[in-house]
């Protein structure tokens, strides 16, 4: 697989400060033939599971040989490596502190390769390197010189493992499923860590979530009443709950960890 | 008329989830040299008169044959249908739920010609469609195969119509124009749908608004002092209200829909 | 030096109306191959002295040939003038209102080239200008024919001046300086207007603002525990104070503005 020149951005900076801008312009500087798509930039300061998450549930989409460069990184300038993974499918330009566990967990699940390089060779970063913006004077370099064919060992040494935090778990009884709201998106819809193959097995399934029984799943919003609590598939395969026309996160008073218990016979 | 690989995106998705995102990485997949553009992602959720209005007042900036693609789509996955609609200038993807109506109506009122196909064949989309993300898996790969030079007809059936909303009519009497405030924008400024030919006929216009009277037109923010109100012809040649280097939505606490009134001699 | 095709837009526009996307439709009609990248556009409204700030932070990093281009303009269609700034290093597009003062700033004290056109010539602007959007109607247009190589004197005539902010000042004393909050950003991080090398002569540093005292400057955010205050050496060389995970504007209670003492021996 050969990177294509497309090029994702996820950050947790905003679009206020000039700070994703920046990353493009040294993006560019490099390979004027690059494309840049912004995945997001409002991830929570400092919340790599979030970005983790938000990652996860789109890079299947774009096309083989995409670079994926993520900086939510609290640990910038610290001993944290930074790392080049590289699949079947994608590149990714990371720190190493769990941001790439979803990622890492779908290639492990498919038995499929994967290189874990630590970027160590600074002749593919910016001449000066501030210890708070990796994300301008290494990752952005980094990525661009990937975008334009450099070798992926160019960078530094092969590596067998990285950091991946522990995915919620979701526990499983007879009959019963416990997971937990893994995201909550801007329409209030609450997306959990239960997707579609955790529920085969289930008939006349009941969703529970913050004291609210939702019998059976709805195909899709429209399949509702306006104002009325909904349970579905969501387009990255998750079980989700939805207020139609309005938001679940709202009217449920629901956070991100909270638990969502499935019962089906 | 022929699509120029430009594209624009007008959604209600907000930037946070990647949901925009992962629409250009399908355009992208499909249509390595397209160029995207982003209207606006912070329609209010589930806004189609906001996301038609902010469509009418910028698409005739676009070069001819611009693909203009607009999701904000609260009946996905239901039996509203998908619309190519193709005027003299550009080409519009979007569900048929009134999102476009200003479009057409404009092209109808030019007598222009208007072709409107209905979205039904499967061989332009993505393999899986979720119902709840045909932006992703109907709109984002129709638009990219439309930019390739695929011809309209192609797509799906021509039809006579599609739905539309009923503009908010302006009453004329005897000196004396009555509208509303159709739009606030991030300043504060109050854009109603009453237009500079709508005012033609009049002489020393005096604009009302939330029980202030305005004497006058202004040319620009400039021609006031601070904190003034004015009402001035905005950048889309609708009547406006402003406060000079402040905010006319806070000062006077008015919002869409409120009425605007004109009287002159 | 010629420009490259690249062009940045920093705004007080937000993105929510389509005022940004339709600055952009103007510069792809004009020039299909331009690349354009939002440095920001959330500066708050008519806040010239943040913009300035933000550009200055950033236009470095951008390959030679840059054009940038700054719409935050509250004299829009006044007799404010409309400007090119060529630098050795790039070219920004601008109202004249103080908006380039860091940058001008920069190449006086680097002694460098510095011309400055004022923007007369209309055949470079859209045909119909509206008074309150030049940034659709004069300054994107300008920028657009700029980055197909039209030659910048052909844009109107050259002058001597342009209107400047006085930048804050750093006080220095006898092992102290006294400057200024400068920006807050997305994380809450303070930044000074004063740089490492007004720092260069100090040595067992001690930094305060908002009535705390932190001593010596740490090298990065990793460096302190949770919560812990820390002062160190920003991106941009600034001073800057952050909460270590969490927000010095929150903890501190911090304003643009607010004194900012150094002492030392």
């Amino acid at each position: 697989m050969k990177p294509t020149g497309l090029i994702t951005l996820t950050t947790d900076f905003g679009m206020q400060d000039g700070n994703v801008g920046v990353m493009k312009g040294v993006i560019y500087g490099l390979n004027p033939q690059a494309r840049i798509v912004d995945l997001s930039h409002d991830i929570e300061p400092q919340k790599i599971a979030q970005a983790a998450f938000v990652l996860s549930r789109h890079y299947r989409y774009f096309p083989a040989g995409t670079i994926h460069l993520v900086v939510v990184d609290p640990g910038v300038g610290s001993e944290r490596r930074a790392l080049i993974v590289q699949t079947a499918q994608a590149f990714f330009v990371a720190p190493d502190n769990g941001v790439l566990t979803y990622v890492v967990h779908d290639a492990r699940r498919a038995s499929a390769d994967l290189h874990i390089i630590d970027i160590s060779n600074p002749r593919f970063w910016l001449q000066d390197v501030s210890p708070v913006f990796h994300g301008r004077d290494i990752f952005a370099p980094v990525a661009a010189h990937l975008s334009l064919g450099i070798p992926v060992p160019a960078f530094g040494k092969e590596v067998n493992d990285l950091v991946t935090f522990p995915l919620p778990q979701v526990e499983r009884g007879e009959g019963k499923l416990k997971g937990q709201v893994a995201h909550i998106d801007r329409f209030g819809n609450l997306l959990t860590n239960i997707y579609r193959r955790d529920l085969l097995s289930l008939r006349e399934i009941k969703v529970r979530v913050r004291n609210r029984e939702i019998a059976g799943l709805s195909r899709t919003y429209a399949d509702g009443r306006e104002g009325e609590v909904i349970a579905y598939i969501d387009s990255s395969e998750e079980l989700a709950v939805a207020v139609v026309l309005g938001s679940a996160r709202d009217l449920l008073g629901a956070q991100v960890g909270d638990e969502v218990e499935v019962v089906g016979q």
